[in-house]
This record gives structure tokens, sequence and C-alpha cells, in this order.
């Protein structure tokens, strides 16, 4: 079972994902937790590329290429060996991602960001929850973190909320693998809801 | 125009590229030299994800995607800025090689290479030299030289000779874009043909 972990910047699906994955650990299952952009070696030297440094420092076509190559080697490095030894992976973030920032955040290159997944990647999530947030607020907790991997949140609000729209589409256009959760309640609710949608999709 | 320059390692290629600069600038002719990966800022630091480190650093396909990363990003802020002003972009290697080292050298990758330029590059250079030479020869003088960029050179005469060859059938493939030259004469006379070609395709 591959689960995915989807939602603007802030909206507590990073913290989500961990808990699920104690959750499950504690139930006795094999799990993976892994993260995107990165989660192997080569993936993560690429995470510094695109996540550090000027907002225009890659056109939204280089930084779609950029991102599906991480993707490959996450893949072939540490999701497809998980899967193929029967474990679970979680991952923050994934395909769904590229298809939101590169594909909607500078102009409508989705078409761009589909072609290249069927050609490069072709693997979906079994499972994907996405956290809904309120932008304001999502930006806020996002803001309240230290760290050099601004380039996204750097784009402000009104790019935030854009954000928020696609994914809810996407949730509809993908409607069998996604799960809409609500993260505006306390973290110990969403993450019971979580654990209740996953046990209901292993059984 | 744009002119490249292809060929395996220690063909003398990136010498002959610089010299056909400086002989074009001596005609008064206003010349950027470049080469890949690399060309730009974001290429260059591409450059060094995929030429520095072990040989099974990345599988053939993430490779493909970083080249057409950083060519994306040579093109973008480097070469089509300069076709645009009117300058003669001369750069030493381009999709050709991606075409053979990531298309031929680890199982038969080229239809995937084609599949990728024509989606996100999609520009062929208007005249390309290839610059021949016996692989023994060719890697002797690559190994002769200090640095860390080593991945490829690495793999060995075996893997040179299957490069010679294919870049030897590319050159009738696009026979029309490709000159041969015999890399094996003195410095000199290799470069007083390519300036000859030059002159001759410029007129």
């Amino acid at each position: 079972m591959f689960i995915t972990f989807e939602g603007i910047d802030g909206s507590g699906k990073s913290t989500q994902a961990r808990l699920l994955a104690e959750a499950l650990r504690a139930d006795g299952l094999d799990v993976v937790l892994t993260r995107e952009p990165g989660g192997s070696p080569g993936a993560e030297e690429i995470r510094r590329l695109v996540l550090e440094g000027d907002p225009d420092r890659w056109s939204p076509e280089t930084e779609i290429l950029l991102f599906t190559a991480a993707r490959r080697d996450h893949l072939e490095r540490t999701i497809a060996p998980a899967l193929a030894a029967g474990r679970i992976v979680i991952c923050d973030r994934f395909a769904d991602s590229t298809r939101m920032y590169q594909g909607l955040s500078r102009g409508d290159l989705r078409g761009l960001v589909d072609q290249l997944h069927a050609l490069m990647i072709g693997r979906e999530p079994d499972l994907t929850f996405l956290v809904d947030i309120d932008p304001t607020v999502g930006l806020a907790r996002a803001k309240g973190r230290q760290g050099t991997e601004e380039r996204f949140e750097d784009m402000g609000l009104a790019m935030q909320e854009r954000m928020r729209a696609g994914f809810l589409a996407l949730a509809r256009e993908f409607a069998t693998r996604f799960r809409l959760v609500n993260g505006a309640r306390p973290t110990e609710d969403v993450a019971a809801e979580i654990l209740s949608l996953t046990r209901a999709a292993l059984a």
C-alpha cells in the first residue's frame, strides 16, 4: 500500500504522515515514512536545488524536470523496493504536488506535468490524504518555521489560495484514491480520522 | 546560427569549439561560446550532480531527466537569448550527447531520450561537427586530465567504442546538419577544415 499526503504549506500534512506511520507501526505493520522532494540520497541533493534560493531561480519547465528527476530516483531507490518487499510506504507529497505547484502556479502547465509523469513515473498512490486548511492559517504556520527552504512559501497568500482550490479540484478528479480531511481541527482528531480511513482501506 | 560540437571524450572537440569561436570573432562576428552540461548558472549546478561521483549514482532514466533539466535552463537563459540577439552560438555538446551517452550506454533508451527532447527542448542545432577519433587515443587524452568529472570516462574503452559507432550512425541519421571531421590530424588542420565548413554554412 502506497499512501501519500498532500496539501498546502502549513496544513499539518507532515505531522499527520508521521502520526499515521507511528500508529500503523503500533499495529505491528512494517512502514516506510518518506517525503518529497527527496526521500533518497540523490533526490535529497536535487531537493536543495529546487527548494532553496530565489523564486525565479528556475523556470516552471526546468523545475518540473528537476522534480521529476528527484521523483524517479526516489521511486527507484526507496518506494518501489519497499513496496516490493510488502512494506507500507507513507510519503509526504508526491506527483499531485507537482500537478499543483508546477502545473498551476505559473501558467497552465498541467498538460506538460501529466505527459512527463506518464513518460517517466507512471505510478499513482493507492490512497492520498488531502489535508485541507485555510491558506491564511497555513501560511502563518509555515512562516513560523526556521529554514532556507522558502522558495514556495515566498510565493504568498494568493498563490496558496490557488493551490488550495487546485488541490480540492484534484481530489474530485481522482476521487477513488483521494480522502479529503479537514485540517482545522485538533491534531489528534485529524490523526484519528486518517487512521480510521487507512484501516478501512487496508481491510 | 547555432553550432554544436560532438564526439567522444578526448576527441579534441572542446579545443576545436574554442578555436572556431576565436576565428569567427577575428572575422568580426559576435560569438557566444558555451558548453553542456552547464552553460548557465543553474545548469552548472546540475552539471556537478551528473558528472561527479560514482558511475551508478543515477539510473539512466534519472540521468536523462537531469541532463534535460540542465539543457532546458541553458537554452532558456543562454542559447535562445543569444540567438534572438543575432549572435552565433557555439556549444560544446548538446542533445546529441544525450542521445548517445544516456540513449545507448546502458540499454536502449534512445526512444525515451527522443520523447523527452520533443516534449521539453524541441530545438536542434543548425550545424553539428562530429570530431571523430579512435577511442584508444581519445581515452588516453581524457585520462591525462586532472579533475573529478570522471563518471563517463570511468566507463572504459568498450563504452567509448560503442559511443563512437553511435555518433557515426547519428551523423548519417541527421546528415543535413552533421559534418564529420577526422580528429586524428594536427589541431590546426582540423580547425582549418571546421572554419572553412562554417564559413560555407554562413554564406
